[in-house]
C-alpha cells in the first residue's frame, strides 16, 4: 500500500539501506516546468548531517529524474525519481536481527512478514520519507501556478511552544525558518528549541515535538463531502509519517475545551469575497477549504533510537535480553520533518484540486 | 467520495432531511450471522432524544436491511441497509437558505457546489453518521468472531478530563458507559461532564470533548507499509467524523514533550508472546499493531449550532448580517459521537484483517 | 467490489428476489437538473415483460430517489436510487438449491462464499443491473450538457448479424432502435432477429447474439495512459455485465486479420480539427480519445436459463443429477441488455470527463 | 493513472527514449524467493531483436531489483525494477515531432497534454511493458506456490488461425511455444505464421494476430461479484496493452451465434470435485473461477508502424501532408506480446487471489 492519492499519485518505494529509495508521481499537470533544481533543493532540506541537531549519516542524496520530464517540462505521464544509497553501513545492524529495538518497528514487521529487512528499519525507515519529498517537490511547482504556499516549521520541542502562526504578510519566511538548526519560525524560541535537542543528545536521549503547517491562497470549495474531506485527505498524509502520534486542525485538540461561541468563526464580506474574522477552524469546515489559511499540526515522538541501554528480546532464544542501539540517529526528528510535512500536505493539496476540477491535467500551450 | 476502505467498503448516502439516510457495506465476510437487531442496537446509541443532554428531534431510526443477508446470514455481496427521515421540520431552515451558519458547512457546500441542500446542513449534516453506525454494527459482528473489541467513551468535555482508560479486564464496560448519559467511562465525573452540557445548554451555547476507543484483541501485524499504515486509516476515517478537529494515537500530543527513553516502550516476553511493558505508542509501532490494545483520542469541536445571535453574511445581497440558529441540537456532540467513532475504528479494522489476510472472506460451511 | 469509477463512482446492491435494488452515484455534477422521470425513462427500456422476446416476470421496476437531488437538481453529493422487488416467487427455485444450473454463477457463488442467496442466482442475477441503468440515466444527462451522446443497439442475434452502424446524422435513432422488439438498428434485418429469438425459445432454448454502441460528440483527449486507457475502463466496465464474453474496439478482433496499411486511419484537416479519414481504432489511439465517435462491441452469451433438462450436480448427496430450470426467463438477453451497454458506456465515459477535467463537478450558478 | 491491482499492484513508468523504464511491484507476499534472474528470464522473451520476425532496436534490457527484496526473499514491501534504455536514438524522430503517425498515440497525447515526448511514442510506446512482464515475473513465482501456471501463445497471426488450445497434460508447453519465432503453440501452423509476418515485412507492411492464454490450477471461487469480476479484471489488464483491439473468454464472439444448450457447460463429479464436461465459459461463470482451466484470448491489431508513406497532417502549419515512418519496429506485435499477455494475465490472478484470502502476504517461516 504504498501509494496514496487518487489522481495526483505517488508512490514510494525502497529501504534504508538498500540500493535506492525513490518515488512515481503519476497525474502531474501536462507542461509543468520541472528540473532536477527544483526537486533537489527539497531533498537538502532533508538530508541527514545538515547540523549538530541531524544525524551524522553522511547521504548527498542526489536526485535523478528517470521519466516523465521531457524539455524541461512535466509530460503529464509517470515521473519517477531515485536516489541511491551511499552511505550503507550494515556491520551496525547485525545485534538487531532478531533483537527488536523499542520504539520501532522491528518488531510489528516481523510479526507482519516475516521476513524482513531489518538493517536501518529496512522499509519502515524515515529514509523512505526522501520519495515524499521529492514528490512534494513537483506538488510544490504545481501550486506555485495557482499561487498556493504551504509553509511549514517547528511549532516545540520538548517543552518549548511558540505561540507564533505563519501570517501571510511574512516576508521571506522560508529563509528565515531555514535560518535556525531547528527550523523554528520563532527566532526568539529558536535557540532554546536547539538546546533541547542538544541536551536530549549529550544524554544518549532524544525529543519529541510539534511541525505546524499553514498554506496560504488555497481558494474555498476545496475537498470532497463525507469520506472525501481535506481534514481526512490530510489527516491520512500526514499519519502515515513515521512516528507521527497526531494530527490536529484549526485550534486542534484545544477546541474540546472551547464553547461553541468561541470556537465559531464569524462570518464577513472583505469585498466581494467572504471571510472568517477568525481562522479557529483551521480554514476547513465540513472539511471542505474556506478559502482562508490551513493551519494543520502534526506531533511527532521522540527519536525511538537512543544511546541507553533498553529492555527488549531475543526472537530467537525466546528470552528478555537488553540492547543498546548504537548506528546513527538525530536526537530529534523534527527538523528533518517539517519539509516532510510540508511535501505531504502539498501532495494532498495537489489531489484535491484535480479532483476538484480546480487544478487541469493540461498545459495550455496545446496546438492542435 | 462517499466510501471508505478497500475490501470492506462502506459507502452511505442521504440528508438530514431528505427521503433517508443508509450505507452500503461490501466486502462482507460471508456466512456472518446478522439481524436487524444487531444493527438496530447500535442505532440506538446514537438516535438522538436519548436525554437532556441531546438534540430534542425525534427519530426513531428503524433500519432495514434491504440486501446481502439472506436466512440470517450475510451473502459476502453488498449489505445495504436504509433509515427513513420521519420529523424532517424544513421551515426552520428558511432563514438559512443564503446565509450560511458559523461552523457549519454551509459556505464552503456552496463554495464548492453551487446548488446545496440547505435544509439542516444537508449531507453535511450529522445525521450522515446514521449509515456509519449502521455499516459499524455489522464491522462489529466480524470482529466478535476473532474476538476483537472495541470500546469507546467519553474521556473529556468541557474543561473536565478523566485520565481513566479502559482496561481489559474491566466486566460489562459498554454497560457502564451507556449507564451515564454523557457515556463516560468515568463514573465519578461523569456527573460534572453532564453539568458542563447543561450548564452550555441553559447559556444557549455548546461545550467540545475527547473520545477515546481502545481495542482489545487485535492480533500484532495488522496495518501495511507507508501509506497502509493504520495509524493513517484510523485517523482517515476519524477526521471524516463531522466536528472532528484531531486525532492521536497512545501519547499522543503528550509524546511530543517526552524523551525517546520515557516515550519508548520496553519489549518483554509474556509466555510465548512479546507484550509491551507500557503502551505510549498505543498499540502500534512503524503503523502496524503489536498485540496491545489499540488506544486512539478523538477530539470534537463544541457543537457549531447555538442559539446566540452570530455574525454571517447574506450572499444574496452580499451584506453583513446576524443569524440566529433556531433548529434542534446538541449541545455537545460528544455523547451521541461515542458510538460513531466505536464504528469507525471497527470498519477500518475490519478492512485491515481483510487486506492483511487475517480475516477470511468466506463462511466455514462450504459444501462443493 | 461492488463499485465502478474513480471520481464518479456508481455502486449497486440488490439481489433478484430481496426486498430491493438499487444504487448509489456519487460524483455527480452538481446542478445537474435531474428528475425521477430521466431514470425510469431509462428502467422502462430494460424492463421485464416488454415483449414475446423478454422474460414474463412482472416488474414495474418504479425508482424511487432518495438523495443527493434537491429542488430537481443534483446537489454533487451521493444520488441513492431503490426500486422496490414486487414479483419476487421464491418456490420456484428450491429445486436449485443444492443443484446449479449450468451456465449460471450458481456453482461460483457457493465455490466463493459457501452461504448464498440462490433464489434466482441472487446477486449474481441479471435484475442487478436496475442500478447500472439508473445510474447510467445519470450519466447520461451529464453527457447531454456537452452534447455527447452514446447509442446501443443489436448488431447481432445468433447467426443473424447487421453491417449497419449508427452515423451522427441518423436522425432519431433511439426511436428507431426502440421500434422493434430485438432492439436492432438496421430494420431490414430487425424481423429476422425476432424470428431467431422466437424460435430459440419454442425449442425451449436460448441464443446469444452482438450489441453495438457508438459515442457521438465525445472530444479528443479523453482517457489517461497505460492503466487508465478508455479502452481498459471500458472493457473493465463492460465484461461487468452479466453475461458479457467479450469486448472490441473498432475493427476488433478482424483487426487481427488486417495489414497495417489497412488498419491505420489516416489523418487528415477538416477545417481547424483533425479528423481520420476512416475510424478502424473506433475513436481510440493509445487508449485515448480522437474525437472521432467511439465504436465499442460486447458479446453476449445465450441465456444460460433453458427450459431442456441438463446435466447437473447435487451438492448434498454429492452425485450427479438432471436439472430442469423453470423459473421465467429472456430467451435472448441482447434486447433488455442494449440499455444496461449504453449506460456502462456513458458511466464510464462521465467518470473520464472528470478525471481528465473535460466536465466540471460544480454548477456555474454559483453565488459566492 | 499508472498503476493497476487493489492489493497486489503494480505501477509502471518509462518513456521509449528516457533514461529508464521499470516498475514498483506493491503486496506481494512476504518470504517469496525472488532472484534478478527470474525476472531477466522474462524479460529475454520480450527482448527486441530475437529474430527476423522482431525489431532490429539493440536492447539487452538488463533489471535491476533496487528495493523490497532482501536475503534472496520478498519482503512483502514495495519491490522497485529498473532497466536503462540503451539504445535511444532520438534522430530518427525529428520528423514526427508535430506530423503524428497514424494508428499511433502521437495525436492523442498531444490533444491530451500538449506536450509530449514525442520520441518513439515516448510514454506510449510499448518499451512501457517492460514494467508489466517484470511485476508479471514476481506474479508468476507468486503463483508457482500456489501450482498454478499460465501458458499464453500466438493462436493467430493474420489469416492463419490455429484451432490448437493448451492442455494441461502437454509437457514442455514453455518450451515448444519458444522453439518457434512466431510463439505459436501449433507447430504445424508456426512456419504460415512466420510466412506471413515475412511476408508483411516485405512489403513495409505489418499484420495482427490473436494471443490465447490458459491457465491451469486456478481454483474455483476467485474473482468478486458485479464489478470485482475476474472477467473485468482481465478485460481492463488486457485491454491496456499497446495494440489490444479485443479480449473474449471462452467461446468469446463465436457464443453469440450459439443456442444455450450448446453453450451451457453441465455439471458433473469428478471425485469430490465438480467439474464441467466442457468449457466454453472459459473456466469462469459469473466471473468466478470455475476450477477449471481460464481460457482468455486478445486481439492485436498490426503494427501502427510501416515503412509505407501514409497521410497525416502537420500540426504546426495546420496542413495536411504525408509521413514516412523510418525507426525501427516490428512487423507484428504478436510474438513479443506473448509474455506480456502472460505477465498481465498473472498480475491479475495474484491480486485477485489475495483480494479474495486464497493467497497471503505472509511467509510461513515467522519467529515471535
Amino acid at each position: 500500500m504504498d501509494t496514496i492519492g487518487r489522481i495526483f499519485r505517488v508512490s514510494t518505494f525502497g529501504e534504508s539501506h538498500g540500493k535506492a529509495v525513490g518515488c512515481i508521481v503519476d497525474g502531474c499537470p501536462a507542461g509543468l516546468e520541472l528540473s532536477v533544481l527544483d526537486v533537489q533543493r527539497e531533498l537538502d532540506r532533508r538530508r541527514p548531517g545538515q547540523s549538530q541537531v541531524t544525524t551524522s549519516r553522511s547521504e548527498c542524496d542526489e536526485v535523478k529524474i528517470l521519466s516523465g520530464v521531457y524539455d524541461g517540462k512535466a509530460t503529464g505521464t509517470a515521473i519517477s525519481m531515485i536516489v541511491e544509497n551511499q552511505d550503507a553501513d550494515y556491520s551496525k545492524y547485525d545485534n538487531i536481527r532478531d533483537t527488536p529495538r523499542p520504539g520501532h518497528a522491528d518488531l510489528t514487521y516481523r510479526m507482519k512478514f516475516g521476513h524482513v529487512d531489518h538493517r536501518g528499519g529496512g522499509r519502515a525507515s524515515a529514509r523512505e520519507t526522501i520519495g515524499r519529498v521529492a514528490a512534494g517537490a513537483v506538488a510544490k511547482k504545481a501550486l506555485e501556478g495557482m499561487s498556493i504556499q504551504s509553509i511549514a516549521y517547528t511549532k516545540a520541542i520538548g517543552k518549548i511552544t511558540s505561540d507564533e502562526t505563519a501570517k501571510a504578510a511574512m516576508k521571506g519566511m522560508n529563509d528565515l525558518i531555514d535560518s535556525n538548526p531547528v527550523r523554528a519560525l520563532d527566532q526568539e524560541l529558536a535557540g532554546q528549541m536547539e538546546k533541547a535537542v542538544l541536551d536530549a543528545k549529550s544524554m544518549g536521549d532524544s525529543v519529541g515535538g510539534i511541525v505546524e503547517v499553514v498554506t496560504f491562497g488555497l481558494p474555498g470549495g476545496v475537498g470532497e463531502p463525507v469520506f472525501g474531506k481535506l481534514t481526512s485527505a490530510l489527516a491520512y498524509a500526514l499519519a502515515s509519517i513515521p512516528a507521527v502520534r497526531g494530527v490536529e486542525f484549526g485550534q486542534g485538540f484545544a477546541a474540546a475545551k472551547m464553547l461553541g461561541s468561541q470556537s465559531n468563526d464569524s462570518f464577513e464580506y472583505k469585498g466581494d469575497k467572504v471571510v472568517t474574522k477568525t481562522n479557529n477552524c483551521g480554514g476547513m469546515l465540513g472539511g471542505i477549504s474556506t478559502g482562508m489559511p490551513l493551519i494543520v499540526r502534526v506531533a511527532f515522538k521522540p527519536t525511538a533510537s537512543i544511546s541507553k541501554v533498553q529492555e527488549s528480546v531475543d526472537l530467537l532464544t525466546k528470552e528478555n535480553t537488553k540492547i543498546k542501539v548504537d548506528g546513527r540517529h538525530d536526537p530529534c526528528v523534527v527538523p528533518r520533518a517539517v519539509p516532510v510535512v510540508e511535501a505531504m500536505v502539498n501532495i494532498v493539496l495537489v489531489d484535491m484540486l484535480l479532483i476538484g476540477g480546480f487544478m487541469k491535467r493540461k498545459s495550455t500551450q496545446v496546438i492542435p
